[in-house]
């Protein structure tokens, strides 16, 4: 009677020093594990080291945890073990543009996202149609100055309520309390519509407008506290010409949005990114 | 007897008010010019309009150029005349990095770029052999805190002793005096090493390194005595990954920057970029 | 009194000889047109001249249509002038790949994209909820080798009843027949799943994979009787990798067929692409 | 007294079954290996394993080169162990045109191309000049149609007495003779100016241009008796219009095909592509 297989996915970091690789390789050869996929990067400026595999085991997803959790212990390591392909339980936040929104919902059905959006929340109600469409529960929370604290409140609770492990800001127009950010810090993702650092804070393409730039970009970056100064995830750009105006370079920065926080969004649940100080790194 | 052709190259802006085209198409037609190209930008926010056109005409240039000073002063009009594919007098600027310098020259040599290098100059001697490949004479002039206003008196005095149309910091890696920019203004182009409005200033390839952006950039534009903020002509980007480290980065900037240098000076040259305010139209 | 102004677009080709710009300015000057856009191409290959005029014009349009015809007559010119932005009556056809479909009619409602949806039709029912959304009317029309013939016969009652202008192929996965081709010659635009002519015919994302390319393209071309070999109008391309199997291929060619075939529609909807030959002008 | 340590890189394939990655970390963590980047690969659709493994030992690199040996018995595997960094003897093949030479020799000495370019070998004179300048040799062998055996004698002499290790067609004019091609299968590299398979043969950028496409490219690949067939390295395309001719076109391409070339280049240098029947895994 053959054991069935289970293929899984190990993230990790720990300060880099000689004998991770093998340290880690042995605990899963010793659990019956064929590494199927492997990436690993040491930083030298930050003294980290990082690492992904993909490894199919014959041995039970416990036994594997426990041999890791004792290489964990003597490397100082954090890890993370999941299995390749669960789909990872997202809320996302919007406001009143569909374009991310709607790209999200349509790569999680037609495109294998792995996510399974629980809940779309939207500080207007502009978007419930699309969130019906896909079936994704909606609920409009809007967010007054007055209303703020218990907004984000409300937020948490449906965090916790649905078990959410990811949130990601779609062109959410709003910009949450420090105390937020560090809650969900390393779980939360957001969309900014410019090439970082250029253009931070509001109206990036107005901005890039007046300065007259050949390309506008958008990243995707984790959010902290410090607003837009997040590590980033991915970042692309469209060539634009000084016959765009304000309004085409909005249009066309859509697109570019889109598909940038698509890609950040399925490498944080493909557990691909990993964060390094103010930077992260990427096993893509 | 048929009368040879000129095939001319016309630039201009003014004021934006109906009838522009018409007058100078007008003026075109009636000395026998056929239109081969045309383009042109009215710019809302600044109220101004810009042309290029190319015109094959059997008149002498002289009595087009006067057909056309009566409309420009109609309309308040700038404009040059120029014929179309004349190499536009150049002198290079440049330090150490080769880059960029031996890029033009084999351009102009191998790929149609129409200038003609009159003279490098250069604040350190390692730039010579490349200058004598190319046949073109090679000047060290080099610049210390105290030597800095003769250096630039000794450069003037070469741009106007050589006719120089066009001076092209290709990483020339002093900053010019506020004269000399104002002085040269509209016909001095520099890279600058990074995605403007991104790191501004020094060592821009370690500032992105810091920030983990996932692309690198380069920004050609023309100088003006406010430090990396004059119109941008040209950007473009080129991926990167947490992997790469400071000296990567430098070595992948150099294909961006030799080729975004390379298409700015071009265009420049063959008359398609003109000062919009901050901004520039391209007419590429 | 001021006289209300109208807004529009004239496209024209016809062989080349010099005069023509002249004249079409002055026919529009004549009619109190101010010139806002403009662009024009000679190709000598095929001696035949393309351009494209946005102008305002206090004039009533048949007047400035009478002046344009004098023109044509003059120049054996073919010309269609038209409304800058009106939407052009697009009827979409599709199977059972949502990508293409859902993103058209996304870019109509919220991206400006001047078609106006009247119909989708599909050879299967599964798309019919993404029409609805959008409130476009669904036309399940099966087809089998026997009923091909009146599959086509009923498309074609559906163009004529709608006043369809524009028939669009959004990864439709059924080949028309010749003289479907020829009826709607100029009007059908189809997107094909590589980068032509690389991969014609089917399963082009095996093809490339088997080739092991490391780039996948698609490819926006006008429909002829002749299979994948129509003029085109628009490619793009996306990095792939070693490891990326065919339907990861597959995945990822969806975001360049989508962005390519909008991309087309667009141009043609703002009547920016001309046919030349084998060839098309795309004034962009 | 501490050991002074390699840092070495190892490339592998063999057929694909559960255990290789812990044989060969095993193996190198047994001679004090300390893995420092690790990428790998398995093909379905031919069984094979892929992976290149870069590691510190302080064992000597014989010692690691035997372990290894016993590994590769027993998995029926190909291996190669190189020092990192250590520059690849090759010869680089060149008729006229100079970008692809030029580019190559200013890499190898500006860019930390790890190359050693022993010779360059041109059946025409004119770029003598350029391979003084970087002071390599330069070889002219003419080829005609009675000489071209010969010519081939002599190239195939070159290689053995100065050890070469890799053989670049820099646009090379001339077809090799099936035999040549089967003696230096993957180590000889072509860059071919089209993005393969579109434009297999002669005059491809006059192909392009009659067909209309929007996108030029060029094609690194291992070069084998069948034309325009070997496994692809690298690939990359540049944006054309339709008002580009072919003389356009060809010095568009030049920059597509130089960045490609220099790509394929740097990464067979670095034991980074790994031939998988008609494909190749690139480890970048």
């Amino acid at each position: 009677m053959s054991t069935p297989k289970e293929h899984l996915v190990l993230a990790l970091s720990c300060p880099d020093r000689p004998g991770i690789v093998h340290a880690v390789s042995g605990a899963l050869a010793e659990h019956g594990g064929n590494i199927t996929e492997s990436q690993q990067f040491g930083d030298p400026s930050t003294g980290l080291f990082f690492m992904r595999v993909q490894v199919e085991t014959t041995a039970p997803r416990h036994e594997v945890e426990g041999a890791l959790a004792a290489v964990a212990h003597d490397f100082s390591m954090t890890f993370t073990l999941d299995e390749v392909g669960r789909p990872v339980r997202t809320l996302i936040m919007a406001s009143k543009e569909a374009h991310c929104l709607s790209d999200l919902l349509f790569r999680q059905r037609s495109q294998r996202l792995p996510i399974d959006p629980v809940a779309v929340v939207a500080n207007h109600p502009d978007l419930e149609p699309i969130a019906a469409f896909y079936g994704v529960p909606f609920h409009h929370v809007p967010v007054t100055r007055e209303t703020k604290a218990d907004a984000e409140a409300q937020l948490l609770r449906l965090v916790h309520e649905l078990d959410v492990e990811l949130v990601v800001l779609a062109r959410y127009m709003q910009i949450l309390s420090d105390d937020l950010c560090t809650e969900l810090a390393g779980n939360i993702i957001n969309i900014h519509h410019s090439f970082l650092p250029s253009f931070k804070g509001a109206r990036p393409y107005a901005q890039a407008h007046g300065r007259g730039v050949k390309l506008i970009g958008a990243t995707a970056h984790y959010v902290t506290a410090d607003l837009d100064e997040g590590p980033i995830i991915e970042q692309d750009v469209e060539r634009v010409t000084h016959a765009d105006d304000v309004e085409e370079l909005v249009a066309r920065g859509q697109d570019v949005e889109r598909r940038v926080l698509a890609r950040a969004v399925r490498w944080h649940a493909e557990h691909r990114v990993l964060v390094d100080g103010r930077r992260t790194v990427v096993f893509s």
